[in-house]
Order: C-alpha cells, then sequence, then structure tokens
C-alpha cells in the first residue's frame, strides 16, 4: 500500500498512525502541499478533489477522505468496534471532527503555523475559535463519562479526534481548560507503537 | 425509532428519505432549530452537539450525524454496499459531503432561505459559491463515467449527496452547468418510493 500525505497534516497522520498501530507496511509518499504538489494533473487524476491523504492499494485502487481510510484500515481489527450500533457511534464522532472539531481546531493551527504575519486570513482566529471550543467542551463531557469515545477500548473514533486535538495549542486552544480531554490524550499516547505526528522515516 | 429532525434540513431528509425508501416504520418531531428547539436542556442531554437529525432507538440509545445514521440504517440492506472497499467509497463520498458540499451548498441555501435582508450573513456567500461549485465539479467529472457514486445501484453515498444537491439553486447555484449531476438527480428521484424533501406526513 502506498499512502500520499503531507507530514504536518493531522488528517494524514491518522493514518501513519494507525497503520503503524496495527503494524501494517505502507509505502510513504510526502506531498508538500503548499507547493501545488496535489493539484499536478497525475495527482487529481487519483483525487478529482485535490486532497491528502490518499491510500492507493497494491491494485491501484485509491481511498481519499482520512475518516473513510480509517473504516478501510481498520476493517477486522479491534480499532473497527463489530457491533452495529458501536460502529455508528464511531462513525458519528468521525463525522462530528470533519464537520464540527477540524474546520476550527486544524484550520487555527494551519494559520498560526503556515501563514505570514499580515496575512488576512489571520481575521478567520476570532470565529474559529468559540467553534472549536465548543467541540472540545462536547468532547470534555463526553470523555467526563467515558475513557474512550466508543466502547472500552482505543477505537478509528479516538484516533480521528487524537490527531488534531493533540496539537491544538498549536492552533491557540489552551488544553488545560479540558481535565477530561487531557486525560485521554496521554492514554491514547500511551499506547503501545504509538508514534508523534513528526515522525518522518517509514 | 424515533427521527428528531427539521423539516427543511437536508440532513434530516437524508434519513426521512432513506427511511421511506426502506419502508421502516419511524415516529417523526419536528423541531424547530430557528426557535432553539434543539439547544434546550432536554435536547442537549440526548445530543450535546445540539444539532438534528438525531435517531433514538426504541431502548432510548440515540446516535447523531446525519450520515452515521444513514450507515447504522442501510445495514444489511442494498444501500449499504457488503464489499468493504465500496463501503469504504461509500464513506468517502460521505465525508466528502460534509467536508467539502454541505458547508458551502447547504450554508448558501440557509443563508438565502432563514436569513433576513440585511443580515451580515450574505456577505458569506462569495467566498461560499466557488467551493460549493468545486463540489459540483467533482461530482460532475464522477458522474461522467458512473451512474452513482458506488458501484450499479443506489447507496447510501447517493442519499448523503442528493440531499443539498437536489435544493443547490435554491442557495444560488446553477444546476443547468452540471448535465451529469442533473441527470443523476432524476435517477435518484426516479427511484421507487421517492419522497420530496417537503414531506411531512409521516
Amino acid at each position: 500500500m502506498r499512502l500520499y500525505d503531507f507530514l504536518p497534516s493531522g488528517n494524514g497522520y491518522k493514518v501513519r498512525l494507525l497503520l503503524t498501530l496495527t503494524q501494517t507496511p505502507f509505502q510513504w509518499i510526502n506531498l508538500d502541499i503548499l507547493k501545488g504538489e496535489t493539484r499536478t494533473e497525475s495527482f487529481l487524476a487519483m483525487n478529482p478533489n485535490g486532497r491528502i491523504p490518499l491510500l492507493q492499494l497494491d491494485d491501484g485502487r485509491v481511498i481519499a477522505e482520512s475518516n473513510a481510510i480509517l473504516f478501510f484500515l481498520a476493517n477486522g481489527t479491534d480499532y473497527l468496534p463489530k457491533d452495529p450500533f458501536e460502529r455508528a457511534q464511531a462513525l458519528q464522532w468521525m463525522f462530528f471532527e470533519q464537520y464540527s472539531h477540524e474546520p476550527y481546531i486544524a484550520v487555527s493551527r494551519f494559520i498560526h503555523e503556515f501563514c505570514k504575519p499580515g496575512d488576512p486570513r489571520f481575521d478567520e482566529l476570532p470565529v474559529l475559535k468559540p467553534k472549536g471550543e465548543a467541540a472540545l467542551k462536547v468532547m470534555d463531557k463526553h470523555l467526563s463519562q467515558a475513557d474512550y469515545f466508543v466502547g472500552d477500548r482505543c477505537s478509528i473514533a479516538d484516533i480521528a479526534l487524537y490527531a488534531y486535538t493533540h496539537v491544538a495549542e498549536e492552533g491557540g486552544f489552551e488544553l488545560t481548560l479540558y481535565t477530561n480531554v487531557r486525560r485521554w490524550l496521554d492514554r491514547i499516547a500511551g499506547q503501545p507503537c504509538h508514534i508523534p505526528i513528526t515522525k518522518h522515516d517509514f
């Protein structure tokens, strides 16, 4: 398998992390989205939406969207709940992540980390902040009564939410305010075979 | 089963449509999101994220996020592909819908339909329009080579994308520009048991 990715991407990191946790070998291809490397004709032929991560199977078929890739790779492992209700709960949290969390927390981090001083995108931050905080509050409330997002073990829902939450401070969010989230972050990071988002030798 | 919903919502319509296509009986509870009926203490106790649609099972358990609900309800029907790769493709399009389509096409429609003249939200429209058009282009390209989003039959991916695409003109998008999308809309609307988004007697 081949993973097209961009090292700082939390969406890409989700997939790298699951592949490593499940000890699945893969070829890692780092593209620089800031230099337009996902907007080339050859990349758009694979993913017309022009985004990483993109997983290419050995037979050439591809899957886009980080959380769809997680679902595919977790099939048959303990990271994908088998019970239909728990599986729907995992998806519920993954859609929450892409709709109510990533557009605020990941985008704030992107602006802080990649935009130059004076960039008009900094004006977006005051709008993004309360929405990202609302997402962290929903997570903290859930984690006040549970160790994981679904059932009693780490699933793809935790991996999806971990990716941008653990670097939320890079986007200007104060994680000290969310005690249950912080304990959960330590729980996920403490798993055997865990890797940091900065690991780049695959 | 009980579906908490808001009649004009495309996200809610996805669930109503699938329940009707699969001839599944349900109790329909219409809440007015504009009057804060999803922000009450009792609703937030069911869904801390304060959003419809919300599906409540007969045993009281709930599932939030329209596309997670679709996945749960389609289990065991022809609307959920059985092959793991096709299942991942369906999820890929559903995450595309929530990340690259709904935030532009549904939000533009919301502003046009529910905001009063002079509302500052109208200023968002010029930013939303090219992004919504980009999503329609990605769909049109896919549909130039396929009748459906996954495999050769209507799946939950089609239902998820149909909901806000078929009313995109209410958000200021010109569907005449997307020939393949228009043919696909007719194909989905032509299914036996199809219902319009305005149907309110369940």
